[in-house]
């Protein structure tokens, strides 16, 4: 039984995987830091089904654990990360610290020094495309939300050198709120949020567009380009990203279909949907699965369409697959 | 053309309150005051359909305006009509601070001495049970959301002497977010509000209480006590009570819904369904209406629905409607 | 490991089954009946996660399952109970065909005759009021979704002898729209539904009353009226039920918690919450959870609140809770 | 007083104008016939404010109205616009059977022939664009809803020649479930489309794309073409389109910021947003007005996002303001 440690258990992937590791046959919560909580219960602290006492980082028992999340903004995961390392306690980290390849590139998207450049070699979580490097290993990049489902949503095309460099791939994506996070913003409100649809960090400029184009331009082996338009969408959970993607003339659907089908056919979490189908939501919220649909919009133009729940395989789900990959474990398990 | 002045545009009645007023024929806003965004335009504060500039306390003009409405927190609504009154400018006031009668009655549920106890005499604002008071008044005490429900859902009821004393009115009412305000709390978080509902202060604690007791109380020319159980709904705006009232037992359906009827004949603003239909929130959101429902639950035990657009006939819409009463303007002006 | 089969997965009630035994460790779905959509797979009638092959009655295997679960409409799936019972199957019936404990009472409240009063002996599967009867049990009644609310929230109370017969029972409950069906009504209708909350069948008329009753009777060991209030509310998934007993005027709050508390304290499923907080659906929805919270209005007027999730431990989740009691597994199995 | 009568009024379209002429000061609905619910009145049909009674077609007296809208299905709307024509009534159609230039182009885009390709002489009815041609018209086309938001977004872009043909024009659009009409569908029941977003008929299949493409060429004159990505969204009402322009290489923001406040500075319902603003649906939703944000991503690539209500500007606010314009009266009347 793996004894887990979570820190962020407030914010809504932190609690998303409390929920999810209830139900894991082989880990358990052994604890879960609170900074901002230290001494109360979750229960008091977020209505909902679950309760555990909630420590401060000073009470964290290193020794009972073998692996912690950190479900916390990025700055203080990084920080909190290198004090795991210095117990031996292995990390997968849901923030945005450790998924970029070079300090640079955080400096350039993050706005800020990155606190130690060396965490940095932390592989890339996302077991669909870098499975091997996962195996073992002791610290885990858990990918973005949005990135998750651009990068599943593109790797069978890019791998496929059909793709062509005229103009960018136009990502146009929408996220239920609790992408958005925990914290109060005016924005959030429930009467400013519902009845709503809003565009926001359109163009080139939201943080996420950074990691989408390192780990586009790795499968590519040359850089691309990514232009990203997100959109806040008054749901709970769940994000689609329609992909607007330029193609060789004589590329065929078929052809296209086949090729997904192929790469994903043992990927027990991506469900290429048959022609003419196209995911929504509700094919993937409370799932660990991503959901792609492909359409030949005219000759040179594919549109693929991807879903993911973002608090599932865009965060506390992927996490604890992670986990399952990391220790050898069966990658599906507690997970259905 | 009524000049008018707005204290409280960014909430959201404030803000209701100004796009009404944009369809008045006969009135007009002369300005806004906005202490927190003074400077700034209202297109900049909530994006919106509106503008115009905010400006600061001390740059009001008070004589180019002939009436304001204080859409304003309590205890700061009071010195805002104080203000007003001293330079002679009529009020609307849509905040609690003017609706109870006495400073002891404010003092227990608001938990605060009264600001100016001298204010407590402004006539109640709902016109349909209390017109006369309110023409020419120069102060108005617009009524709470909740107890406007109550009170048009009632008044007819009570004037037939048939309700009992053996229990005491029970009122469930179901409130949209917009009613909780436009300040950051967490329960209003859109991820927490939505596909949520919450009772909140049940029993006899709601500000509200006081509010509904005083005024029934007038209409049975006795103390009557009402237990109310609020509930925080997943909607922009409405208000549904259910309200269960012990009547006697001889009391037939036919006889209440004819009494209803023929009270609220002449009320353009108060519609009572036919026997076997209910109101819903759709009859009335975005409009001054209040829908009522009649169902005789069995002998001895009455059920009134009412339904009102808590932003509208509930705030701002009933507002207007005083404004109208005030200045001798027909009732309905810019209200359709 | 337990062979299931499913009649009804189409709907929402039969899919959120499927989804529940995925994760169940000792039972598996052997087969799904769908007469309407026979042939087709289920992915292709429900966009959803979930795929399944859709069978026609004749081709269902009888001999491959040990238990169908038939979540079908009143008269169908009596119908459907009879036929597995004549194989041998034992049946968790979801719809209302087994509650009721007469002929008689199926045909006050539900219009038509009994397709077959033998039936009517299954036991109430309600595990925390009903446990033993469940035990080897060859046919179970799942209890409806508003009574599941209504009974856990007010057992402890009746037990306790302390509410009184001057009033009725005032039961005020709200359910997500997924508790009206799959089938197309106008009031459904997105546009309809969203941004609503409608009252509907309000007094003593809705069909789950006389299940109420019959229950609550049997708990008091005398003949109780329940006066129930249903509306519509626009999430998902969630029942609230705000209920009003008249109790003697000298019981102490403190005194109906602890036995509350004690009643439920071996009950995984049911939480009573500290005095003072209310249960709201986010307590309780996607678990198998039912909420309790205790108000004392006023001496002699309590109010218990109480939330589950109306797909979950009102209906599948409860039966799969029914199953594990049926087959004397551990009762939580598959249902965290 | 122009007399008006409505076909159509129980469908959302025709109910939101209804709603709106209630307050236009010179113009009071005569009558509205509906045929389904001929004999009825509307409040039995529809839960709402209004209330009217309902006529079957032979009951319409033609002599009584000036002018009709016709808020039906195409095909039919084009038998009752001959039916008027014939009794000299003007008429405002809110289908699709007006706006086409040829039969060829609607025997394409809706799969059958035209049922009287002389009305297909119709003027376009976007004021912004075609305002000369409406004046005094006796038939006018309503736009699309889509359309409009696309065309009032792309139009000065268009004027400045300022983009290039080498890719199409990408429009990602999301639109409220009242776009989606109030007839029954599977996907449009509350729990299919609540909580979820769903793209659907997208490349170059939805009927819109012909309109869109026939009124920009015209704008442009040459054929442009438009690669269009509709999305179901989990609201009542509102569109957002966001619109992908490869533009030449130099092309400054600020000059097309300039173009855009330049070509609309006199108009009343269009609004360009400063630069660094996107519009929501909350900028526009129960307004007439669509509200336009700009965006260069990269140089040579401008995203355009624009805002309407689909059921005003987009549908009912819109046919208003083009009978307004058609009788010569200020084209804001009655639509604030």
């Amino acid at each position: 039984m793996l004894q887990v440690g979570i820190f962020g258990i407030t914010g809504y992937a932190g609690y998303e995987l409390a929920r999810w590791l209830q139900r894991h046959p082989q880990a358990t919560v052994a604890w879960a830091v609170s900074e901002s909580n230290a001494g109360s219960s979750l229960a008091a602290v977020v209505p909902g089904p679950l309760d555990l006492p909630l420590l401060a980082l000073e009470d964290a028992d290193w020794g009972a654990v073998d692996v912690v999340f950190t479900a916390l903004p990025h700055g203080v995961a990084a920080r909190t990360a290198l004090l795991a390392q210095s117990h031996g306690v292995r990390v997968i980290d849901l923030s945005a610290d450790l998924r970029l390849d070079s300090a640079a590139s955080y400096q350039q998207w993050y706005g800020a020094a990155h606190p130690d450049p060396a965490l940095l070699s932390a592989p890339y979580g996302l077991p669909e495309l870098n499975r091997a490097a996962l195996v073992d290993a002791q610290l885990i990049a858990n990918p973005g939300c949005y990135p998750t489902s651009v990068l599943l949503g593109l790797a069978p095309l890019i791998a496929m050198q059909a793709h062509l460099d005229t103009a960018p791939i136009i990502v146009n994506a929408a996220s239920g709120v609790s992408g958005a996070g925990r914290s109060l913003k005016q924005n959030l409100h429930f009467v400013e949020a519902n009845e709503n649809f809003s565009p926001y960090n359109i163009g080139h400029t939201h943080r996420h567009v950074g990691e989408m184009e390192q780990e586009l331009g790795k499968l590519a082996a040359r850089p691309l380009t990514v232009i990203f338009a997100p959109h806040l969408l008054p749901v709970q959970r769940g994000i689609l990203s329609t992909m607007y993607v330029q193609v060789r003339q004589e590329l065929a659907l078929a052809d296209v279909q086949r090729a997904y089908g192929e790469r994903y056919a043992a990927e027990p979490f991506v469900r290429v949907l048959p022609p003419g189908q196209l995911p929504t939501l509700a094919h993937v919220t409370y799932t660990n699965q991503c959901a792609i649909g492909l359409t030949m919009a005219q000759p040179g133009l594919l549109i693929v369409t991807a879903a993911i729940d973002n608090l599932v395989k865009g965060a506390a789900g992927q996490a604890i697959q992670n986990m399952n990959v990391m220790y050898g474990l069966p990658e599906t398990l507690g997970l259905q």
